[in-house]
């Protein structure tokens, strides 16, 4: 591992911690909140809570290895031998890229076939983007890196045409009240993985070090909180608006949630 | 580490462990009451139950960092050399203070766009205020800590100002057996954080030693305890309060709850 200072093991350490608790208490949150929306809109608070719980359990791993990869006693902190593993963040992203992706068309309440045909291309277009981007990470050389790189940035810019132009009908015909979140989420998921390629490339660009591995922790952190938690309060605020109307027919308490 | 003894050592140690229960008991107690409440008010209690999921959480790793940072064997007391993680309590606040001020203009059950923005103007003062602390409690400097602890004010003082004047004609509003409540919990959440800025200037007052970080870390743990479990029964009674009338209209079990 890196040489780095305490300062910066515990900003790492803290982030980390951080990143755990915010998922686990992000997963409850939409798992209670499947009770406030209609029964159409109850597979989406699913799914979000699946992605935030996967998150969370690879996050304390990740906590864990990040430990375990410094001894770090009377202040000073020194590399254990034992390798901090990186691949935890795969493995979670194989899982939860496509998930999220699902999530978002589920909130929509398109029709049963076009939710099927679209969820289904996402999620294999996500998968596809994380399992060509892993054999770049674990290169040695900057050329393995960029056509890796590159290759996985072909199902990326599908996945960015099906949501900007692909769904552009589907999110006019959306209520108005929910349409600006559902437009304000696709920016949230495809904004938050611009730090991934900065990262992706570190090396070619010429971050490294301690620094480096600092900024790429903390900016990992930061991108997946976004992605999945944040993404996720969007995803309930969505359902919970579209929701309104069947509570009011219900004509439970009267005024809507 | 600073030198203790066993005493005060068991102290801190009890008090953390006495935390976590109490706040993981209030976590379950919340989330249970959820069915007891009207649909409206269901969120302000999840969220309430996740502000004290997040703070046990902490507690536990608080209370697993402080067993960690001294040897104790044979009824005496030495510095392990491995820190105490104080950063814990800081990463908690700047989750679970926004949370605990949205509870409240939850639980008041504005309107949509009132709700937003009295929310998002508190969430973000609240995250501003733990923020621009963070330094001063790392600063080496009582300058540094002063001028981080001066600026972490000026969010504080809006807060208090939008809780006690920019509330008070949504407060007037209320269901007269809900606004005392109301108005009681502005007073707890506000009146709990007093003891903050007396441990955070404990070193430019004079507070130094064993003795100081017993107090810090015991007064921390009762003004947690009472801004998060104790706040959150007074929530937890308007919202009961609030759902009477709902109830009522159901005609089930023909008593209130």
């Amino acid at each position: 591992m890196e040489n780095i200072s305490i300062g910066q093991y515990d900003l790492v350490y803290n982030a980390f911690s951080f990143a755990f608790a915010t998922l686990a208490a992000a997963t409850i949150f939409f798992w209670l909140s499947r009770s406030e929306v209609a029964p159409q809109y109850k597979t989406a608070l699913t799914i979000t809570g699946l992605v935030t719980f996967i998150a969370a359990y690879h996050y304390l791993r990740i906590f864990e290895s990040w430990q375990a990869s410094y001894d770090v006693i009377n202040g000073s902190v020194a590399a254990s031998g034992y390798a901090f593993n990186e691949a935890y963040r795969y493995v979670d992203w194989l899982l939860t890229v496509p998930l999220l992706l699902i999530e978002l068309i589920l909130v929509m309440g398109l029709g049963r076939a076009e939710t099927t045909s679209r969820a289904t291309r996402l999620g294999l277009l996500a998968a596809l983007m994380i399992i060509l981007g892993y054999p770049g990470e674990i290169a040695t050389t900057n050329g393995a890196r960029l056509l890796w790189g590159c290759l996985s940035m072909i199902p990326f810019l599908f996945i960015v045409y099906e949501l900007f132009v692909g769904l552009s009908k589907s999110i006019a015909a959306q209520p108005s009240d929910a349409r600006g979140l559902i437009s304000a989420a696709r920016y949230v998921v495809v904004g938050s993985w611009a730090f991934y390629p900065v990262v992706y490339f570190a090396g070619a660009i010429g971050l490294a070090g301690g620094d480096s591995l600092v900024v790429i922790q903390v900016g990992y952190t930061i991108s997946d909180i976004t992605a999945k938690a944040v993404f996720g309060v969007l995803i309930f605020m969505i359902a919970q608006r579209k929701s309104a109307p069947y509570f009011s027919a219900l004509n439970v308490a009267g005024k809507p949630v």
